[in-house]
């Protein structure tokens, strides 16, 4: 335990630092990690190999790890009798499409005044790289002041969060040894409204999923074969559109096997946080729930498992018009679970139902993007307490246990194949514009998430 | 009517200079005149200018017209005496797209020997250029033996059929007086089959639509947003499967009002033509007919409305996997027309149909692409039967009359705006791959149709 005076001189040594860590941030933002798209494999490295020399600067053991497809970050501190902390981040960014929808070009991050506060606006601002740098920042200050660094952290920066983590699995359990803790820390979440702190313990889980209908071998005159051929993207939306019934709930066979409703006390304090959807919708040029009729808001978010459909391709798409009838139709497929239902029998249910919608002369092919169950924390572990001291001492309101609709598979990979639990703490916000043009993260997120993240380390150190 | 000595030499002309005329062919389809790209508006005018001067070169008093789209070329021979015929055909193309599965370069014609025998391969090959220039040569090899044009001939050649003819109908009203001739003379459609020559005396109709639905003002996080906020692709997806029912019908309400069965006459000469369905689908890789359940497979394609998604595209569809829900989602929809059936009511029923699935989110915006109804000819006019004769001499089968899939609006403008009914004659073939990657028009259509419009000019002149 650090003692208040020790503690004083870390957050005054962040405030002092603030413009000089925003110019690093600036310039590990330029590299555009895209994981996604295979042309910027070379730009992901270059932000692994940034962000390992960025932590051996500050006296972390850091090196760039292989792995079948982009690199991990592992970093360590110096041994100290601890109980080891594992920390996680991802250095790679959403693809940036439609790029003519950004005011600015996505790489070029600057720094902005708004009527809400200074804000870094630059693709990767809010989801991860900003995120990942309040600790960063956060170990950079305890070290000016203590000398060293604090003792037993691992950190792991990973490199193909936004592209489904293919490679994470194989690299815990290859290096289970080395990355075993007594806790992750994983920063990549949300402040909830109005600024109040917010710990993560259940997270929804993902299954990704691409298909593929084709029927002729070629593209066809929809005036010689219109009526009698096959269409595949008449297919495609058949299929699609019977996921959903009309009041919202996903038709797969089996699909709400598993879906626990939450416990009471957890079901009260969710009602007690005051979301309304009007609002969070509003901002979005929305104003209606789409989702099961009879679930509050919250609920469909965090609680309820949904489908929908990521992106939609087939036949003529450029200017103008072409009556073809195409050979292939493609969609993007994803669906978000909760509680314990099974990524590989969701799977397995949504093939078989698009099989179902198949004539005769049409075949199908599928691909997998990634699968994950949802995750739910054990918070008696004391840690879960001292953390939520730490995040309230520093925003002066108690940070609320609350669910989140994303899916962080990382926070299941290490409790099945490391055997620990995560406690998830971000300061992002809900008008980030994450995954959209023009994303960004206030300034200050990243400056008080820093000093939380000091207050943390002073906690469980 | 020219004397059976004359036509040999015209014939025997034609024979002799074939390879001169396959150059000139090539020469045309060198020139990539998409018309439904604006990026090669250019590339269309130069293919107007090109005709012009093959035109003058032989006669024609030829001018490149401007309208507000892409031009007309103009052309007429000297005034005779004779009933004025308008000879019909067009020098756009259709796109390439998906140049990936083009043997060669679509605009880097070859002439190929296959099993089959001497091919033209290029876009534009069959549809229409090496079509159009069937009766330019023909006019050709009568200019050579009798030293004069055929006399009274109007050329009209269109640079917009593939995109709609947005310019087409007032270019027709403007210069009506000009343009009006006694019967139009089509060159835009198919032999039969095994090389039956055939005059279609009825067309579908066609209306062109695209649909772009619209929620939020930004692409979501599915994570943060996926089971509350709506999904513009879902929405499409719903709205367009729904538009037929599990029989293969359209359901949009009235939209059989004035489809008309064919007079049993032309049924029993349907019957007689031995289309195997079968037979036309496993050239393209399928094997059962998905139309109308209870109709015959001609039937399905010259006299049964159709609807047909040609194109769909929303959200993330590169590589990789994005989970996002986008802002909008478009489709480019058609429908084929037969017997009295009014585009503008079908318009309107379509757009009805897609706004009864709106959420109340979501909005959706439409874009006309082109609109006319079907077409049948009065056969009665004697012009028909020489016709046919001429087609049987050259063919060694007599023509038949059939109808088409396909929607060749200008038949139906040449009788609404201009007054007179067409001859649909043509010499392509089903194997051509019109529209589709690696079109070609065998050179057999290519000296027989020169031939063929020998003939008729012959008895017509």
């Amino acid at each position: 335990m650090v003692n208040d005076t020790t503690l004083d001189a870390i957050l005054n040594r962040l405030d002092q630092g603030l413009e000089a860590a925003l110019n690093r941030l600036v310039a590990f933002l330029r590299i555009p990690s895209i994981s996604t798209d295979p042309a910027h494999a070379g730009d992901v490295r270059r932000a692994a190999e940034w962000l390992r020399d960025e932590l051996a600067g500050i006296g972390f053991d850091a090196t760039v790890r292989d792995t079948p497809g982009h690199p991990m970050v592992i970093a360590r501190s110096q041994p100290g009798g601890a109980r080891p902390l594992l920390f996680y981040g991802h250095y790679d960014v959403q693809p940036v499409d439609p790029l003519s929808l950004w005011d600015r070009p996505p790489f070029e991050p600057v720094i902005e005044d708004t009527p809400a506060g200074r804000v870094i606006r630059a693709r990767g601002a809010s989801d991860d790289k900003g995120q990942l740098m309040t600790f960063v920042e956060a170990f950079r200050a305890w070290r000016d002041i203590h000398g060293e660094l604090p003792p037993d952290l691992i950190l792991l920066l990973e490199g193909e969060e936004e592209s489904g983590s293919p490679s994470l699995q194989p690299f815990l359990r290859e290096n289970a040894a080395e990355l075993r803790a007594s806790l992750a820390m994983i920063c990549d979440t949300e402040l909830f409204a109005n600024a109040r702190p917010a710990i993560v313990t259940q997270l929804r889980g993902l299954v990704g999923e691409e298909v593929i209908i084709r029927a002729a071998d070629r593209d066809l005159h929809s005036g010689m074969f219109g009526g009698l051929a096959a269409n595949p993207i008449t297919v495609l939306a058949q299929a699609l559109a019977a996921l959903k019934d009309d009041a919202g709930r996903v038709t797969l066979p089996g699909f709400y096997d598993g879906v626990d409703e939450p416990p009471a006390d957890l079901r009260r304090d969710w009602e007690s946080l005051g979301f309304e959807a009007a609002e969070v919708l509003g901002r979005v040029g929305l104003s209606h729930p789409v989702g099961e009729r009879g679930r509050m808001p919250l609920e469909m978010v965090w609680n309820r498992p949904t489908a929908e459909i990521n992106g939609i391709s087939g036949g003529y798409t450029g200017d103008g018009f072409k009556t073809v009838l195409p050979a292939e139709a493609r969609a993007k497929v994803s669906f978000r679970l909760t509680g314990r239902q099974e990524p590989d029998s969701i799977r397995a249910a949504f093939r078989d139902h698009v099989r179902g919608f198949l004539p005769p002369d049409c075949t199908v092919e599928f691909h997998e993007h990634g699968g994950s169950p949802a995750s739910v924390m054990d918070t008696s572990d004391p840690a879960f307490a001292a953390v939520r001291k730490a995040l309230g001492d520093e925003w002066g309101q108690e940070a609320a246990f609350i669910g989140s609709g994303g899916s962080i598979p990382i926070a299941g990979d290490f409790k099945t194949i490391l055997g620990m639990d995560s406690v998830l703490v971000g300061f992002a916000r809900d008008d980030d514009r994450i995954h959209s043009p023009n994303e960004k993260y206030d300034v200050d997120s990243f400056a008080k998430g820093a000093r939380s993240w000091a207050r943390i380390l002073a906690a469980l150190r």
